[in-house]
Parts: structure tokens; sequence; C-alpha cells
């Protein structure tokens, strides 16, 4: 295992020190229990969005703590599930009054962990379960579909209404239409190496890939030899537009996902072959994003996810955010 | 080599049209020959910045056009010097009248085509040449040091000059103090795969590590057994320092840059071993930089940069920018 670390127990706290460090203008990071928050409080009546889950898929979900977006990130050790008393410091330290919103992926640790969370607590709080991966159900970690990256575009769409005034209801009501309107696939080149198991998490061989992974890693719908860049992107699309059915000239979102280890010029290329056959099919890319927001670690591999826009959707991922991985309008 | 291509002949026209689509508020792409300009044109009197080399170390420099940074990019293949003609089409495309600054990592193929392209243009024009990198003097492909990650801190600083109205000289001027005033050095723990090589530019056993890699996987100083974070970062910033000299309480941006295939979780440890060294120096960081921005291809590695501040390049670097890879203040 080739890694910048010093010991598999010091990891995380000094990877969230040098990030508490490098964005001490929009984070601040706590320890014992480990929880990313803004560093200006969250204003009085604002709802506040609260994510979490196992580390390893930065920059989600610490670097998306800011203006626009989340209150406060909890992660947990690298693929582990955080625990309720993450949770729990996080939402004293920014509920504002307004309630909390969970933002969970569907794993089952996680679920379990924000609903212990949830159950402590005493003040307003619901919860989005994210489960957009239309690769397989239920899968090593998950009963259900298991959620990706569109976690990410939930956090910027909720984020903006909850900015913007929105209620708990409201904001967990957008929410949920942020997940079931989206899907994603992915595929892996390579395994990835937790720095506690020292090991690859998988093995691949030199011509293989791993199609429908997952995001830790686990298994998808096949194994299968490497294929051209444009029959795995007409693959990964076909699944998503089957189980999603966007309709001829339905405005989407297209964002391309890099695992952690694809460089930018290949996530771009998949974004071009995406675009042919969305072309093709009359699907109009409105919205985009590409680059690599939910990561495994440093595994090759890419997901695409596309999301049916509406109005409502559209003005609320174009307001202003400013996080240390997702800036703009402001 | 387990790539997202389709045929090494198309992958950078491929990749370039995706770039293109996913960010047509900000850039134009044109092809035969290739380059990237603003989507919106340059302003009358304003210095055109154009930066290039070969693919492969993106964003750099396609991802930093736009607002505030370059005006225009000229990809050559991977690990390719692009051609004068390149350089001439982009330069008539963007000159507008104030002439045309070209900023030029040290690599010999690139400084002999961006020097036939400036003998052949007819209007005023100048060209900084960047060489930060610390690790070797001369190299498989450069006589003197290399230009590297600093190439982006050049492009941020000028670019905000240019913007603001400097002249020509003024703008080579700063140019020019930025990479005087910056040192990189960097490691790898990994190769890289050129498309149209189809196989690692070098191999590493699985303890070592390329210490001073180049970003094209040029030898580096020494092949070594892989260390601990805190050793190779303190190695990393002991060599830069010697060149470099800050002063105490001097004030620095540090800059940690990827090479591609390192998680972010990694690259934010070594800044916080970084700053724990340039902590107990009394060397002040005052800005920072943490991410993928000047990679070689896939290949896990990091490097450090560190640029000597004052108040000038303070106010540059702060300055609103607007490109696909780098956004702030607007």
């Amino acid at each position: 295992m080739k890694k910048f670390m010093n010991s598999a127990d010091d990891f995380l706290k000094e990877s969230l020190q040098g990030f508490g460090a490098a964005h001490e203008d929009i984070v601040s990071c706590y320890y014992d229990p480990n929880f990313i928050t803004r560093s200006s409080p969250t204003k009085d009546g604002k709802v506040a969005l609260i994510s979490g889950g196992g580390s390893g898929h930065e920059p989600m979900h610490g670097g998306l703590v800011g203006h626009g977006m989340l209150d406060a990130a909890c992660p947990g050790f690298v693929f582990s599930s955080p625990t309720p008393d993450q949770m729990l410091a996080a939402s004293e330290k920014v509920d504002s009054g307004a309630g909390v919103l969970f933002i969970v992926k569907n794993y089952s640790g996680d679920v379990m962990n924000f609903e212990m969370a949830a159950e402590m607590m005493s003040g307003p709080n619901a919860s989005v379960l994210t489960n957009d991966d239309v690769a397989v159900e239920d899968s090593s970690f998950t009963t259900g579909r298991r959620g990706v990256a569109a976690t990410v575009l939930v956090e910027k769409i909720v984020g903006s209404l909850a900015e913007s005034g929105g209620s708990l209801q409201e904001c967990k009501a957008l929410g949920d239409k942020v997940n079931t309107n989206s899907g994603s696939m992915g595929v892996a080149f390579s395994s990835c190496t937790v720095p506690a198991a020292g090991k690859p998490t998988f093995e691949l061989g030199a011509d293989e890939m791993e199609f429908g992974v997952g995001i830790h890693g686990e298994p998808g719908r096949r194994r299968d030899k490497v294929k051209s860049a444009q029959e795995i992107t007409n693959e990964l699309l076909e699944a998503i537009i089957e189980d999603l059915k966007p309709e001829n000239n339905e405005d989407i979102l297209l964002f391309v996902n890099g695992m952690g280890g694809t460089p930018l010029t290949e996530l771009y290329l998949i974004y071009d072959n995406a675009k042919k056959l969305l072309d093709g099919k009359n699907i109009k890319i409105a919205r985009s994003l590409v680059g690599n927001y939910c990561t495994s670690l440093e595994m090759q591999g890419a997901s695409i996810t596309l999301t049916k826009l509406d109005q409502e959707l559209v003005k609320h991922w174009d307001s202003a955010v400013h996080t240390a991985a997702m800036r703009w309008g402001m």
C-alpha cells in the first residue's frame, strides 16, 4: 500500500486538520467527536443541513459544507459509518431552531446511526435518504439501492432552498424529489485500498472492469473485459435511462463523476460520449457537472448521474454556493 | 492499459469536445489547430495571456482559461508540445491590440515552439518561462529546471494584473517575479501511462517512490522506499526552502498539488504535515491551494509549491477568477 499517511490511526485526523487549516475561511473542524461546520454560525431560522458517512468519498461531504450547501458534515473513519454522537454534537452546534435535515446515503450502518441520532434529539428533524444507484438492488452494506453521487446534487439543491428560507418539510420534500429524479451508475478499472486494511478491497484482472461498482468497491452487475469509453458510457446511460425514463426534450443535469483516480481528460471524454447518446435521444443537457466529487479513495473509475430537471431544481442548482469543492455565484 | 478512451488518436479531441460542451459558458474550443479561448472576446486594450503545453496535466491549462486567468490555451497531444500554428491561431483570436504574453513551462519542445510562434507574430509579444522545480538541473526534456505547478500560480496572478489593465511589460515582469518567488518539488508513488504508448512511462517497485519526479514521469533525485507522509513532506519542503530561502515570518502561499491519482484526503494530510514544519520555522501560510491542478495523467503522487508573497501578489491572488477549475470572487 502506497499512501501519503503516517499511520492508519492518524489518517483521518491529520487529513481533517489539513482541510480545516486550508479552508479556515469556510469551515471549522471539531474532534472527538469529529465533525465539520461552516466557519460562520447558521442564521437564525434557517434549517440546518447535516450529512455524513464514511470518509474516503472526499470532497463529499466535508468539501460541501458552506454557504448554499451543508451546515455540517460528520465523517466516519474510512468507509465506516459515523456514530450518533457525531451527529448529535454537530446538530447541537448548527441547529438554530428551525430544525435539522439529515441527508443520508442508503447504507445500513449510516441509516441506523442517523436514525439513532434522530431519536436522541429533542428538536425537530427529518431525513432524506438517497438511493440513486441503479446498478443493483441490495448490496454488501445495503438493503435496497445504494446512495451514491446524486447525494452531491441533493446537497446543492436542498442547500439552496434552506438558504432561501425553506421550512424543514419543504427541504425534505425537495431532497426526496431530487433523489427520485436521479439515477446513477458507475464502473471501476481498479480497486481502492482502505488505510486500515492495507490491501485492495477487491482484485481486478489487468484487462477487467467491475460494471456497476459501488463506492466502497461493492460488486456491481458483472465483471467484464474493459471496453471502449463509448460502449461503457452507452451501457451506463441505458441502465439509468431505463430506470429514470426521461422524456423527449426533457431537461436533465449530466453529472460525470470521477472515483478519485481518473484524470479529468477521461471524465470529459465520457461527457462527450454521453452527450452523443443523449443528443441522439433528444434528451437535453441543461446543466452539467464534471469532476471528482463522490470518490472511492484512489479508485480508477467513474460514474454517471442523470437528474431530471424542472424550473425549481434549476433555480436552486444555479444559486450561489461557497464551499471548498463547489463555488460559484459569489 | 485501462483508460476511458475509444482510440489514442481520438483521445484529445473527444476530451476537448466534452470540456467545451460542459463549460460552454466559460470556454470555446477550436480544432485543427487545437486551442481553447474564453467564450467571450478579450476586452480591447487587455493584454492576452496564452499558455499551453502537452496535454495530460489537466486542469492546467484549459481549465484555467476564463476571466481573471488565461485568454487561451494550446493543448498538444499528451505529453507533446503544441505546435506554433496553434499559438498563432490562438493569438490571432485573442490579441486585442495590447499584445500577447505567452506563459511557457521550461521544456525544450515547448520553448522552441513558442519561440517560433513569437517570431512569426507581427504584433507585440513577450514570454514568461516557468522553471520552479527545484528537484534537478536538466532533465529528460529540459535544459535547466523544469516548469511545474507554480505555472498555475503565475497564470492566476498575472491573469489578475492583465484583467486590471497591466501592460505587456508589467505582466511579463510580474510573471517572472512569481516564478522567481516560487519553488516546487514532487514525488510519485506510481507511473502514468500515455494513451499512445499503452504502457507505463516508468516502473516502480511495490514499495518504491520516485523522489523529485517530473510531471511527465522524468527521473527525480533518487528512487527510494516509500516513507511516512511527514518524512516525505519534510524532505520536499526542506529542498524548496533551501532554494527559496523564505525568511522568518515571511508570508508564503502553500500549494499542495495532486498528480491526478491521489485522493484529496491525502493532499490535505500533506497540507497538515507541511503546516507543522512551516509553523516550526515561523514561516507564515498566508494563502493556500490544495487539489489536482498540475497533474500527470493518473499518476499517484503529489508536489508542494511555496511562493513568497508580498502585497502585490496577495492582491492579485485574491482577485476574482472564473474558470472551469478555479472560481472565486464572482
